[in-house]
């Protein structure tokens, strides 16, 4: 198998946005490529979770490709609920080490903040169990329902348990404030937390991760860099709570981490950091012990003793983890390694008291139903890739799209008719015959409009084009001059005007 | 590279069916796993287009994979708009060609028929660009006008390009009344064609693919078997009309098609048979030259000529294509693959003059904006697998999950709390405080109820079970034996009943 290499990584500020998604997702590329040798990519692999109710964007694989003007590149999208960034990642991971591709671009992100929260709770509760749904459980109320059980199991009293959430969250918050790209870059109080009403027994706000919009790029390579990707693993688990055999660990991640420590050939005790997927704090010390970082029941204590922060001796989350970084659910896989790869090559502004060497990233979809971990490795290697000759089997797909003559100017009120047609079965909200055509303006520029009559119809026909609300409208040319003509005529017959004196064209023609 | 053989390929009936996606693509799971050597997967690839917005099914990957009881095993969703059957394939390709996975599933459906035709048009429509779908623009609309254009410069009359399109639709009609799987098993004469309604210039009924439901299945495996993936191409292409170069040609498809030739180290002229996506008749046309078969403006005269005919020099669509076979968007990709296997293989109801050696699939997402080749080849080879040893580097993830005691029974109307919240942040239409617990019944089973009452929750404390509708209500039993307790005082203080007498439980207290 190819070693598969990071070339570079990228992010947006995490938060709330007023950009599309396609443009977070630029934004985030154009990042990854500023710090990166690997220039080109053969292919692109989009991870987001549901942008068709998030934001009404489907197909968005082709979407963003070529938003990105990456002129023909093959794109995929990857979904695997809220993991959907790492699952991307993996896809590109095994098309690169499959040798198929060289340099592959992973994009991952989500929008969600224009949504109300109910409405984005809404999509966000369709990952889980439908029959758990009609109950009314949330992926909070669910959260929080493995939290009871994992107190009375561990035996922990209410107020230790309290005592713990609250101390992974004031150190995330903590981490967060160094993070340029947090959500939340404030450190927060006990008394904050505390005072934090409550969302679902025994998990307060400063318990969740927030709403985010954002998105994140890794740049992998099969050519040799600082970094490379020495461990996959990926497992799935029940979706509904009800189908399980523990409530106090989730299965997906011992598989994946499993499978990822045995590729890498190291064990737990061999990761320096690791960021992992507390969309909800307690989700932070079950994840810990599924990675085998501390014995079952053990994670709690490993916080309090301080053990995963900053200057512990096992940082979990130095970035602030989803709670404060945000958690743009489609976003959150990829961001993870972008993190983790900011801080091995030693760019995060919070440095761990060594330099690290290896880093693990765990993502969760749903609640915990697939769950995928990865382990990277600084090589100590210089980032510059080794040679710019490009493989003879790389694909023949990477030149850009001519870009159209004027795409910022307005069109221009007149052109012809490239193609149309004649719509019968017309979608919700328009009448049938419905004519459409696609007109080519004086400055060259295509536009979609709408014809304003269905007669008349031809390729290379001049039409009149104005702005209707947010859409064109078209109106052939000669149709109007023929209606002159007729006018004319009758004008003519009716002696309203002298005899040979036509009615002259007038700007009113023109609409 | 290693080589990725075809171990098994499965398919539901396709058309109008009561079954859930899930329940579709298990058949077809097991349609696929009755023919192949390979009986355990290491991993399950999912492609579906908007499962989202069809069925309301979010983190398809998982729910899958529960479904088929894969215990644990990874699990994605790729999506290319109506290519996800094939990008699906191409993505599992490649994790079997780096050596990561030995066997793979690819699972791909779509259920569609339970919604209007103008709901199902709506979502399908949502692959195209946004501008375009504002003036009332759908994917037949849009086929139309490249339909149109094509006729125009290739100078083809109305009624010759109507004869073109005619012989289309009633070659894959005939080509489907032998294809059990296919939705329409009837041929069609060509006065059904030319009596069939007007859909969008030029286009009517019997031009456009229908509306389905289906699924199909493909086992893909490092261990050779008689049928090789030879080539895999994939290209991307604008989502709007207004930015392309071309009307009449697929950008996507050719590069796809270059890329899976150079793979393959073939040509045109040495593919015996081809599956293309004629989700409109024009598009086989255009296909075909894309694909390099004919050229360009001549295939058309091909398809007068019969040579696309099942006794044809090169049979396109010997299965019945969308048109015939249907159109259950995220499946037909991976449809065309299970088709061509069968093929090769000899097992197709209607066979070619010769037994074909080599067959090409090529998949259109959206509008032509994301298209994908692959190129199969027989090898002569037996299909039983070679070798039954496990590399020592397979995931430890095939055990099966237990199943629940009594899956099928109704559950009993007592049992206990395994876990518990009060959710204060409620989902629309569920009043806070919620409580919710995770009930394990007396014959072991678990469910997912509400509670009628907030107070007295605990682990392990005993509950009455109730139905309502279609979820679950819960009382804790304590709190009902509170409220005797204290009405049994009442009673006694009250000296309605002698001293000493207890009320007694009554059927009644377990509602």
């Amino acid at each position: 198998m190819q070693t598969v290499y990071v070339a570079g990584v990228g992010m947006t500020k995490f938060g709330k946005s007023s950009q599309s998604l396609a443009q977070l997702l630029r934004e985030a590329a154009a990042s990854a490529l500023s710090s990166s040798p690997v220039q080109e990519v053969d292919a692109l692999y989009v991870g987001a979770m549901n942008p068709e109710e998030f934001t009404g964007d489907s197909n968005i694989a082709s979407l963003v490709a070529e938003a990105l003007e990456l002129g023909g590149v093959p794109a995929i999208r990857v979904e695997t609920a809220s993991s959907a960034g790492a699952a991307a990642l993996h896809a590109a991971f095994q098309a690169v080490a499959s040798g198929y591709y060289r340099h592959v671009l992973v994009l991952a992100g989500e929008k969600m903040t224009h949504l109300s929260t109910s409405a984005a709770t809404r999509i966000l509760a369709e990952v889980i169990d439908k029959q758990e749904r009609l109950c009314g459980a949330t992926m909070p109320a669910l959260a929080a329902m493995i939290t009871e059980r994992y107190r009375k199991r561990y035996r922990l009293s209410h107020s230790r348990l309290e005592q713990i959430l609250c101390r992974i969250a004031v150190k995330n918050h903590l981490n967060g404030s160094y993070n340029p790209h947090a959500q939340f870059q404030q450190p927060i109080s006990e008394e904050t937390y505390l005072s934090s009403k409550l969302v679902s027994t025994p998990l307060r706000l400063y318990d969740c991760a927030p709403i985010t919009d954002g998105a994140a790029a890794i740049i992998l390579t099969s050519e040799q860099t600082d970094i490379a990707i020495t461990g996959i693993g990926h497992g799935t688990g029940s979706l509904g709570l009800a189908e399980r055999d523990s409530f106090t660990s989730f299965h997906a991640t011992q598989i994946a981490a499993s499978r990822a420590y045995q590729m890498a050939g190291v064990s737990p005790s061999e990761i320096d950091f690791a960021e992992v997927h507390d969309a909800f704090t307690p989700f932070e010390i079950i994840c810990t012990e599924d990675l085998g970082f501390f014995a079952p029941g053990k994670g709690g204590q490993a916080v309090e003793e301080g053990k995963t922060g900053l200057e512990g001796s096992l940082p979990i989350n130095p970035s602030g983890g989803l709670k404060s970084r945000g958690h743009p659910v489609g976003a959150t896989g990829a961001a993870q390694v972008a993190e983790a790869v900011w801080r091995l090559r030693g760019n995060a502004k919070t440095k761990s008291k060594d330099q690290p060497k290896r880093a693990l990233c765990q993502s969760t979809g749903g609640l915990g139903s697939n769950n995928l971990v990865t382990i990277l490795e600084r090589s100590d290697k210089p980032l510059s890739i080794q040679s710019r000759q490009k493989a003879p089997s790389s694909p023949p797909v990477r030149q850009r799209r001519a870009k159209q003559p004027t795409d910022e100017a307005a069109p221009s009120d007149e052109g012809h008719i490239e193609t149309f047609t004649i719509l019968y079965v017309t979608p919700d909200g328009f009448l049938p015959p419905l004519a459409l055509a696609l007109i080519r303006d004086r400055q060259g520029r295509l536009i979609m409009a709408q014809g304003e009559d269905i007669t008349h119809l031809e390729i290379g026909r001049e039409v009149y084009l104005r702005k209707v609300g947010d859409h064109y409208l078209f109106t052939v040319k000669s149709h109007l001059r023929k209606v002159r003509e007729a006018l004319n005529k009758l004008l003519t017959r009716g002696r309203l005007l002298p005899t040979g004196e036509k009615m002259a064209p007038s700007k009113k023609e023109k609409l």
